[in-house]
């Protein structure tokens, strides 16, 4: 009889009724017990086997329960009739076998082989000092935010639990309404903002709701590659709009049918200029003319070290042309995640439905967190702190260059954000051999050239970050500079 | 002169050089100061306008940065020429017009305009009892989650701060794969673990990675409309698989070229149905036979409340067919937004690139409490603590639903998961109007309906959730419900 085979150890971890259940899965599944074939009874088994009909009827539960086994009333328990199936199939116990995994490659959708896969030096985790973009996570304010967690989470509401009713903004969107409004000069309502991951995602949901794949997209040159590729890889058709000294020139636009332009106007990226009056207003004359729509990326012109924050495009857009996208990667913590757009009540609605289509919902756990941290002046505080910390590392990064690296770069320039752009004085250095040796001694700098799409700058240049290196660092970080030039 | 219309108000809070640069700024705006003209200096303004020289110099260097004045080197400071704009422009302060708004519709891609919008009562807020698809988020271990988000805080490291290298798996990545072992039986490198935000979010990605909008998916039918609405809104033809007393039948996709099948086997959504071993191996079969991939939404089956979890089809799977979703929404809280997938190593190192292109990264933060949660055992506890007494409850809503309910629907079947599927013995009865005053009166159930494409059922009935409710909130609901019935 089949349970001859069957061995039950009574000294393993492993309960008895759990032990015999596998075994006789197993048998079901290898063919053993055939299907069709009439169990024995549960009393019988347990006689057989030695061990309670507790035990035994646990385990016949369970694979009834599972669809190894039936029961038929009134007559008994048969295996099921398992599908004969060849030897190559699922129930074969096999290696993963090299041809599946090819087989998986092809699976791929056409968008997914074209992927553009970014492979840039800054997101290396090794990279110590002179981080180009990222600011210092150690002078992220945990206290702040652990009561704050604490808080939330002792007084959860099904606010925060549930799915939120899409239609109504949350209070995370109320306080970035109230909060742009001081520092950025923006003036909207909270059903004009809409919560994102970060800036990226702001980029993605924008290309589904506004883009098809055959449509034109006017973009910087030199420009944020990371978010070219998004655009890309839905298809657009992406065209370059020049930056000049005055930044991204709409004028180069022109003949061409673009339906949106994305622009970095208070601090380009990567070129650092802060846009002035006349361009925004020429941009904004553009946009309306042409029935087009731009996209602002702000990132991380909060941080301007002399004088006020420029102001963003948005700040001037009285049309509602302008979609405003900003993010606390930069204010706060980089993989926190949490961004948002302003965009046109309309859009807005459209663009909540699209969250919930792809998304469900937006975590509403962490938005509540940084909702209470705005609200409580917590980030204007960290805001304010953070600036006055990152000054004087502009400042000594300032020092060092003017002082240690007069004949390898121009006189470095004022900066706004997290890094300088340092041009080289002889045009003739392997900007690439150089980079890859910083890269291996943990510098987090990136080269000029990574913003061209031809990955060929006019003038060859590094982005030295100060943000999230301390003065200490800084130095550290420079000394290891000097060593890569006299290297390369 | 233009300054005799500049007022200063010395008692203001606003300081001076602030009143100063918006005055100055909207002169040059609205045309008063004209594009050319020099301005007076700096001694001169200060004397007409009794100020410091320190309020004159702070305003005019933040007009020249922002681009309304510029300096000519050894001859003064000038007025910028801003483009001459018509009235209907951009610096007009016109109030938000209509037409522009019913552009903004116009600008939306075809995909966003045909965008079908789930507009269900669950997702209602005020739900107070009886929520069909909720855990009850009181029961959300506050304490531990506060106590590892201050850890995780206060020795914040760099691979939680930045973006992390996505060629290597994160420590939630590592833990879930040991999880899923213990509590699913799926054994899985952590390179074949890839994290999203929940479930929606992951079949997102896999449309984006693996469908071509032409392509044929196959979708259980009654299934989760709210995913289906995913596949449809990527321009997938979207075909049923019907759901028979052993769950989704593959065979009824014969005849189709099937690129990919959505299916929920431990626990059907809707019908709760736990798919047997035969169907499984067919599922399986078929798949390998067609060079298929199939997508397994394995929601809230954790959940049994007798004999142990229903296997996934994940674990029954040698050839890689399978990608298997899961998430913490059911299990932790909704609004968490973490879930992760289990897939082919080859297809989780082009959806990890995916993921960059549109997201850039994962939120580190609350992954690496979430990883913690889990190393740390409080998730394995979580689970048991919530089983056990979620059972109770099950328990409670299925006595009320014998004892008070028996002319009104069918005896209710043994459930997993979160709810009990229970059939009304009149077939005539108005659904919908009786879903509309369940939802009026608070109540989160659904009706069975929604979940067919033609929303229509076979036999008509309720999804009555049972876990987020007490047992004393489910007699409240329960009362409620019955009271509805009656109304209807």
């Amino acid at each position: 009889m089949f349970i001859d085979g069957l061995v039950l150890d009574a000294t393993s971890r492993t309960p008895m009724h759990r032990q015999l259940y596998t075994s006789l899965r197993e048998m079901v599944l290898s063919g053993i017990l055939p299907g069709g074939a009439q169990m024995p009874s549960s009393r019988a088994l347990s006689v057989r086997l030695g061990v309670s009909r507790f035990t035994i009827v646990t385990a016949m539960d369970q694979l009834i329960a599972e669809g190894y086994l039936r029961t038929v009333s009134g007559s008994g328990t048969y295996v099921e009739t398992i599908p004969n199936i060849p030897s190559s199939s699922p129930i074969a116990v096999t290696q993963e076998v090299n041809h599946a995994e090819d087989d998986h490659i092809r699976l791929l959708s056409k968008r997914a082989q074209k992927l553009y896969w970014r492979d840039s030096i800054s997101l290396n985790k090794s990279a110590r000092y002179l981080h180009m973009s990222a600011p210092d996570h150690r002078l992220f304010p945990f206290q702040a935010w652990s009561k704050l967690t604490k808080e939330v989470l002792s007084n959860i509401e099904s606010r925060v639990a549930y799915y939120r009713d899409t239609d109504e903004p949350s209070l995370l969107e109320q306080q970035i309404a109230a909060q742009v409004a001081v520092s950025r000069g923006i003036r909207c309502d909270p059903e004009e903002v809409v919560t994102t991951f970060g800036a990226h995602h702001a980029v993605s949901l924008l290309t589904e709701l506004l883009l098809d794949p055959s449509d034109t997209v006017g973009f910087e040159e030199p420009g944020m590659s990371a978010v070219r590729a998004i655009f890309q890889s839905h298809g657009c058709h992406v065209v370059p709009m020049t930056v000049d000294q005055f930044g991204a020139d709409p004028s180069t636009l022109s003949e061409q049918n673009v339906k949106l332009a994305f622009v970095t106007a208070a601090k380009q990226q990567p070129l650092t200029i802060a846009m002035p009056a006349k361009r925004k207003l020429e941009i904004l004359f553009w946009a309306a003319e042409n029935g087009s729509i731009v996209i602002e990326d702000d990132l991380g012109s909060e941080f301007r070290y002399l004088g006020r924050p420029i102001p963003p495009l948005k700040a001037m857009d009285r049309d509602n042309r302008v979609i405003y996208i900003g993010a606390f990667s930069m204010s706060l913590l980089q993989t926190l995640r949490i961004g948002y757009m302003i965009m046109p009540r309309k859009l807005a609605i459209q663009c909540r439905r699209l969250i919930q289509v792809r998304y469900r919902a937006m975590p509403q756990l962490t938005e509540q967190i940084l909702a209470r941290f705005i609200e409580e002046g917590h980030f204007t505080r960290h805001l304010y702190k953070t600036h006055r910390i990152y000054a004087k590392r502009q400042e000594r990064l300032l020092e060092i260059l003017h002082d240690k690296f007069e004949e390898v770069f121009e006189p470095p320039q004022f900066s706004a954000g997290f890094y300088n752009l340092c041009y080289f004085s002889d045009p003739s250095i392997d900007e690439n051999r150089l980079l890859t040796i910083c890269n291996d001694r943990g510098l987090g700098i990136e080269q000029l050239s990574y913003y061209y799409r031809s990955k060929k700058s006019p003038k060859s240049g590094l982005l030295i970050g100060f943000a999230s290196s301390t003065e200490n660092e800084i130095e550290i970080g420079t000394t290891i500079l000097r060593q890569c030039v006299k290297d390369v």
